[in-house]
């Protein structure tokens, strides 16, 4: 039977989603222990994609194929019962036996998320970038607009991206700013939707969008950077972990 | 100058606001090493009071009285850049030489969180008291009217706790229920003040209110125990880490 894991975990701890070669704790890691001793045999988790070192996940997705007859709520209890609490498995259900949580993807939303305080708050410095400088959300919110649509991401993407199409469409970019409660601070979210993500694309849009908050950077050259590709024109890559994982969107 | 200060921390890794014999990591034990050495002296910190190992704090408040001469923004960026992250001072002002931050306090709000979910979220975890179980919450909103009001909360507290004179006034408790966004699950927050809280005192009053909630408890045995004292009436105490010090009110 094919399963389909929802995924919540707390990066902070992780060397990010996909299993490295020099052993360290990744999320993909702990799954495929938990899963691969509940089976009595090797398995393989197929995830919507790789979240970088520190990064979070609010809604990851994954795919297993186990020969043993969990029922879907059996399953749930007997993972979150073997992995560690910074992982949880929110929900299992059957899914077609074609269902792959990668290759079956449409698309993904990220949230990046900053608060824009003086003083960093002790209970926001593992899910949020701080930053004390005055960020001018209305010229954020204006070169935000420049990327929707179908561009090639190369000046936002990791140079050893080993991506060759990097050509994505940009559904959704809203940056929206609420007061924290806890500390009476501005909590800035951006909210990033494509059909695929480049390595540190995400990020590197967020980046550049502060650069332009802080007055550092134009609309005009955020626009030059879109359209030739230069990646000295983008540049900065905001810290990993502000960044979440949102949804997977499939059909 | 007699300064005060108010602090956020994150409890997880202290063993509680007071500095311990056994030289235990303490809020108050990193606020007196950092103020001795930027004093050039031993200093005392004086807190508006003690709070559990694990429990939280948005706005301690503490006093300090220094010789040299600091600006309060001064004062605030020489703190914080000596402090360890789950520690932060939030706001330092002068205050009047008589202004001491227990004694001059007036009474406190504490904020007890419950997450009222199937699964915990690893984002909660540290913040929240994992609650599966189904919660009455008109029934425990019914029960929380006794609380108002001039009680000796023996039953309330720590049978070793010190306190002679056990009457205090329960001025708020409010319960109030949220959508948590991450989760897309129950947030219950409990909200108590009173003029001064014994030890335990807070936790107690969560742990019995829950057992109201889950229907273990009803309305008539907490009116007992807070008429008649008797610790076997109320008894369970919810855990630290739900618990977090909301205010310290002043004149």
């Amino acid at each position: 039977m094919n399963y389909r894991l929802l995924i919540q975990y707390e990066g902070t701890d992780f060397h990010g989603w996909q299993i490295q070669a020099n052993n360290q704790r990744t999320v993909q890691g702990e799954l495929t222990r938990v899963l691969s001793m509940l089976e009595g045999a090797a398995v393989t988790v197929h995830g919507s994609g790789r979240t970088d070192a520190g990064a979070h996940a609010e809604a990851q997705v994954a795919n297993v194929h186990l020969e043993r007859p969990f029922t879907p709520d059996k399953l749930l209890i007997a993972i979150n019962g073997n992995l560690p609490r910074d992982i949880r498995i929110m929900n299992v259900e059957t899914a077609a036996p074609d269902f792959h949580a990668r290759f079956s993807a449409k698309g993904k939303t990220y949230r990046y998320r900053v608060l824009n305080a003086s003083v960093m708050s002790p209970f926001w410095r593992r899910y949020a970038l701080h930053e004390p400088r005055p960020l001018d959300l209305a010229k954020m919110q204006c070169a935000a607009r420049l990327f929707f649509g179908v561009h090639d991401w190369t000046a936002f993407s990791a140079a050893r991206s080993d991506a060759e199409n990097r050509v994505r469409e940009v559904t959704r970019l809203d940056i929206e700013k609420f007061t924290e409660t806890r500390m009476n601070a501005e909590l800035i979210e951006f909210t990033i939707s494509a059909e695929g993500f480049l390595r540190y694309m995400a990020r590197s849009i967020v980046g550049t969008l502060l650069e332009v908050g802080r007055g550092e950077k134009t609309s005009e050259t955020v626009w030059q950077a879109i359209v030739t590709g230069e990646r000295r024109l983008a540049k900065e890559t905001a810290a990993a972990h502000g960044l979440t994982l949102l949804k997977v969107h499939y059909d």
